[in-house]
């Protein structure tokens, strides 16, 4: 089907409101309604945070008495079950909606169809697949781990053009601009977790917090450190009495000692099997899901990054490169010696930021080309408008 | 002044026009003129190549008998002295056009003011700075010899995100990909010469020759090889028997038989005087301008590149990134140690090719900073009409 511009504007509306609970809504998708009758918006709303009323569920409430005979614009399928708050779907049919557009199918298996069958059963129109492209963008966590089952994960480093992050010296040394660092703060927030080696907590000793006065849930984002011969001292800034959960990531047996007191410090240990002595990024990524992380921003160092890289358990990798270079005494991004060029299947997009230039690469094997069949059938659809939709 | 949007199409025009001898008209500018009468364009015109007529005469030609009272838009002041051809400033004054709009004032102590002193003389109104900054952009090359007193120069390499620009054995290896090779053959036809130094001329052999059917004046781009104890064999690739010359810089004695043999093959020998045993960059590139050699994309490898950009001796920089890793075994584009970062003081821009980036740093230090005290102060003005000025 084709789409009209009016429609576009509509759902673009839609994708915009729920932009604005990024960070908020784990582990749930964000999601945006908007309530049309007669030409004009009569109601909008989305969902803020998990355990609250859908986005459908507000825009219905905002719309009043005005949604007989109107039509919904949603960017996810309705939901269909029982979960923390009744099925969507059937609000919708109840209150008189007549036609709804649904920019992207729910492939949750508790969903998957049934939301829209429900609304088709009871005689609604029912279009999907419009700005379905920026839909998918916009829930690419929930996709991913609705998908691949384990926590969508980031890569961020800041290097020089010459591929550095820092000098030889470990001294410490700030590569990219004010802008670039707080984007990064941007990026812990949106993934709602961040990581790092125990060399780079050993060397650095960060307190791995959110800046900026960017608003973020009182628990998140979780700071996690790979850890695998527990090395991480109990004196760093990481324990400095903040809110934000701290997990632990080794390989060594912890005596329940050290784990009560480090529960009693607000941090949790997590022992994973052995691998050849080192932590699986897959195994990680899987266990971090099922305690409820559904994404992490993975920052260093060299080493970490490396890892998950050359591991290919990543979905997007945000390199911010400053005008510099620090020669070949700097510490490089990519920590090893590779036999045969590792060229990532990625698409590439840039802009700027302050003097650096912030590129994303986003993995080819993301959730666009891992959506269920029964989705990519359906039209993928080429819709050329693009939205930007990070809040700043 | 505050000009119009019909004025600033009318220049922009005018600027493509230019765009069209780009690569032909060196050591002149590139110039662009549209003559306007009654709100219709009734001739247009650019400068071909030097020795031929300007775009003003071009112009005027075009628009016959349709000059009187007419306005004109043209991209740089007219000239004011007898060169290959007469003043073009008189001739304006001849054909009766009664409003010239100039983008940007000549740098050029011939001109300079002077070509302007006349058309207002002979009771023009001349209107000066509409589309300046694109008129700077797009007569880089030019301005930078007027001003500087040397080559153009434009660095280039192909690199992979960790800064490697190919592996430690030295096999030849492709970093980028088609479209971005493509672009680089654009760029030497655009600089007019193109710069490698020994060690890579010896590794990889390359013909240094321009492929993708670019059109190009025979005698260019010129080939240069910095070759400190002329260690350039006569058997490469470079003496092909195409016709663009090739220009070696030394520092070594050279027998008058060798001398007479490398010119045999359409090759030059320039002795440059020792400077610790090294070739100064700025050096090279006065004596590039003194032959009349205006612009030059020094390609590498990474010693070359890295000599430049130390001694800053650089207007543009064209990084093109490989979405891949060669890691720590790869050659670095930057090929020594630094005790200190070296930051560029650059603004940047990128847009994607093919698979990979072009990221473009242009030196802060470049021509739009260095034009003269008098061009700087009236209002290096802020239009924002972006134009892609590259032909492709």
């Amino acid at each position: 089907m084709e789409f009209t511009a009016e429609q576009k504007d509509y759902m673009r509306r839609a994708l915009l409101l729920a932009e604005k609970a990024r960070g908020f809504t784990e582990p749930n998708p964000l999601v945006g309604a908007v309530i049309v009758k007669d030409g004009a918006i009569v109601g909008e709303g989305y969902h803020h945070k998990a355990g609250e009323p859908h986005a459908e569920i507000n825009a219905i409430s905002a719309a009043r008495n005005k949604t007989r005979g109107a039509s919904m614009y949603v960017t996810l399928e309705p939901c269909a079950h029982y979960g923390k708050t009744p099925p969507c779907a059937n609000a919708v049919v109840r209150a008189g909606i007549k036609e709804v557009f649904i920019a992207l199918e729910d492939p949750n298996p508790k969903v998957d169809g049934r939301g829209i069958r429900i609304l088709e059963e009871a005689g609604i129109a029912v279009h999907t697949g419009l700005m379905r492209r920026e839909a998918i963008a916009q829930n690419r966590v929930f996709l991913t781990n609705q998908i691949k089952k384990r926590a969508f994960v980031a890569l961020k480093s800041a290097q020089t053009i010459d591929g550095r992050i820092g000098p030889a010296d470990g001294r410490p040394l700030i590569i990219t601009g004010e802008e670039a660092r707080r984007r990064g703060h941007f990026l812990r927030r949106d993934c709602g977790a961040m990581l790092i080696g125990v060399r780079t907590a050993l060397k650095d000793d960060p307190s791995l917090n959110i800046r900026y006065d960017i608003d973020h849930p009182p628990d998140r984002p979780v700071r996690i450190v790979i850890d695998p011969q527990m090395r991480l001292p109990l004196t760093g800034k990481i324990w400095n009495g903040t809110k934000e959960p701290v997990l632990i990531y080794t390989l060594s047996d912890v005596s329940s000692s050290l784990r009560r007191k480090i529960e009693g410090m607000g941090g949790s240990i997590v022992s994973l099997p052995h691998e050849n002595g080192v932590i699986d990024p897959l195994r990680l990524t899987v266990d971090l899901l099922e305690r409820g992380i559904c994404g992490v921003l993975v920052e260093g160092g060299a080493h970490t990054l490396t890892r998950f890289l050359e591991a290919g358990v990543w979905d997007e990798y945000h390199c911010f490169v400053a005008p510099k270079f620090l020669g070949t005494d700097g510490i490089n991004v990519f920590d090893r010696p590779l036999k045969e060029t590792l060229a990532l299947n990625v698409s590439v997009s840039s802009e700027l930021c302050g003097e650096d230039l912030h590129i994303t690469y986003k993995n080819h094997s993301g959730v666009e080309s891992c959506l269920p069949e029964s989705l990519r059938k359906r039209d993928p659809s080429a819709e050329s408008g693009v939205i930007h939709l990070v809040r700043r």
